[in-house]
């Protein structure tokens, strides 16, 4: 059911969404109009309502619906690349995982619906802006209890438990190796994001000699598949590259 | 700290896996040897073991390793489209979710790490020597108390309450829609894994009859990265065809 | 050495191309400036010219250059799949070749380059304002002599002579099979471009009850790669889905 | 019509190719039994014969059939990328061209095929072992009057004239490149195969600093699409890499 205070989208007929948040009075909803909330409220998720002679779908975001909403581009990462860590970096309820740097928070959502109210998600971002970003966006749906984010640099940053994942989105990440290994626990999982062949290149050599196990690099593809009148076929959109993913697992008892 | 009955893997230095489950006696490593148990309990997970001349590194798999470790091939759903079946239907933990079929199970892992014990996942196949080898499969780290395996047909099967997320493996998904409108919450999220394109047409275009929304269609390919001495590039091997997952949120009061 | 009529680009840094036909008087550039011809011609292909107070590198456009410079979309073949075409029809000096519809006549100049002098292409296009298109686009670099644009519906046009190979860029390739029995030699080679997946089965389906043989279906994926300051990595720009090749050979007495 | 000394393939019906070269006689098909060499001679090319119960189709090999017919591998150059390579080195009939190493001669077939009796393909080869594997290939349709095959060093090789294209398959061709201008005329077509995402970064710098236009970098993949009973979908088998492709024109009064 549908409750004040929720954040909702309404999807127009061609898959457009217009983002709200829900109260009892007289909503504005940018671009189409005026919606009176009292008559949202208390009605069944996907519920049709009508607006500007127009028929919307009323909707809760997932994590996948709050990634698309942020800005796109080569330095977000994408759902089809956040789907990949979640599972090979093994996140489930109740883990600890530190991601530097936050960007606009787009993976930060996808960590903390992994590791839920039983889990820790620790962000560290060493610009202000990029975190002050983050935090408008992540915090959409209410401040997370299960999130801190530390204005800082990953490779200084004193994170006083063992955490079971690490996920870096950075332009240097080796830089931050050494201190990665004060935090992460044998057996742990680790992943850097990275746009360049040459840094994935150089990121797996420094791995290997750190003696890292399961050291794995690879990229995802993600293309559509359109039904039109005519049949299907593939999209004619952008499929283009967004960046490489390793992943590795961090051995007991080596560098240290 | 590794325990006893902890399911583990021994890696070797080529990326091998040998699984054992840990006791305190001399346990065989099919194709290695016997490693003596009491010597890897209490030890740290990551930590190195000698066994044949060889060092091998001590793990517990997680929902990854688990998957690659079934029996691969077309029919198995692969690690890059369970990824994305988990981030796309939301899946996160305390979900109910329905699966079917059930296939070896190596979908299930990945749902019932994602919903975790406050979670539920409800897996439906009708062939019981299917079912049988899922169970072995999926209980592998002991049988799971968030888990239901039920034998009977998904176009018919009574689901008692409504669930956020329905998952079909199913050659004619189209069949199961009818009885899926009876347990999928307004709001939740349909998704099916089909290798043809027909099928990807004909389901696509069955769930605009019945008025789902979000509906997108979609293939993943994930290509490796090989570091070698002489530099890198993406693998020789292997970039085929799995499959195509559709992905749809149901409205509400619609078919009903 | 440029010559007089020769059709020239001049390239600029970004790599831009600006079309010129050379003469020895004063050359209207557009969106550049005027140049003065007779201080090009004679000089030797690849040299540089100043306009406008930038350098410019004057070149005689090659069959890829002349396909780039037409309008794109998914309704022009492409280099790439042209490239394809081109090496699975075995198109070679002196063949003669027939393709249907002519489109804007992008794969038109990569056939008349692949036969040669001794060869043959003859296009036949239903639509008069398609033809005309395709005429003046293809007579760029002069009006070809082993070229013949006929108007009319491949699936009855009568080509009084065999050809080595016939290329279909058509929704309904299927409706022209009995007309392309008559004029396809034996061995001879066949392949249509169609951009949907039921297309492709269908006619795939009509070639094997036709008995065709070395039937052969694939898709052309061109990925570019970029090296910039701080590395290398793919493009992110636009690797989506042009269109399905089919390819087979015509056996012999058969369907005859 | 089927000629004496025809080199020919015969082609069952899941594809296989036996190759032979008709003669009258009695002709040992390796892996078949024996064919009687004067019934196939003097028939249509696309005929069945009957040989050990089973049909067959007899057909002359094209390029492409040639090119699969050598031992495959990444080593070798794939029809995907010979096809791209002589549309962007703009080969045609009456063209002279460069190409070193030889391999297996697998691109020569192809190039020989495009530039025609009027043309010339120079093959410049360091290893002998290489040079003869190559000779026997090449030479399997008779030794062909438009080829030159140079044992030697690209990187010192004299090439008397001047030539359209050069396509360079070497691990290090940028230490041909002071070679090559000597023989590649201005406005001619540069092209290298390279298998590493270094090497090809390394190449483009180079040919920057040559000051050479239009350097373009770019990965061909191919995917089968397959019809089955069932319908139509991607190939679920290996859609690997091969190698990069550079291209790039010679500009003129550059670096001399």
């Amino acid at each position: 059911m549908l409750r004040e205070d929720d954040l909702v989208y309404l999807l127009d007929e061609k898959g457009k969404r217009y983002w709200i948040t829900l109260n009892p009075g007289m909503l504005k909803v940018p671009g189409l109009g005026v919606l009176d909330g009292s008559k949202v409220i208390g009605q069944e998720e996907g519920s049709e309502v009508s607006l500007a002679g127009q028929g919307f779908v009323v909707l809760r975001p997932g994590a996948v619906e709050l990634m698309e909403s942020l800005d796109r581009g080569p330095q977000v990462i994408t759902p089809k690349d956040a789907a990949t860590i979640l599972l090979r970096c093994d996140l489930k309820p109740g883990d600890a995982v530190v991601e530097s740097g936050v960007g606009s928070g787009s993976l930060t959502t996808a960590l903390l619906n992994a590791v839920g109210d039983d889990g820790w998600v620790i962000s560290v971002e060493i610009r202000e802006d990029f975190a002050q970003k983050a935090r408008r966006n992540v915090s959409r749906l209410g401040e997370p209890l299960n999130w801190e984010l530390r204005l800082g640099d990953i490779a200084e940053v004193v994170i006083e438990s063992k955490v079971d994942a690490v996920v870096l989105d950075l332009a240097d990440p080796w830089d931050a190796l050494d201190n990665v290994e004060t935090f992460l626990r044998p057996g742990g999982r680790f992943c850097a994001y990275l746009p360049n062949m040459n840094q994935a290149e150089r990121l797996v050599r420094e791995l290997r000699v750190r003696r890292y196990v399961e050291i794995d690099a690879l990229e995802n593809i993600q293309r559509g598949l359109e039904v039109h009148e005519a049949g299907v076929r593939p999209s004619y959109e952008t499929l283009g590259h967004t960046g490489y993913l390793i992943f590795a697992r961090k051995a007991a008892g080596r560098d240290e």
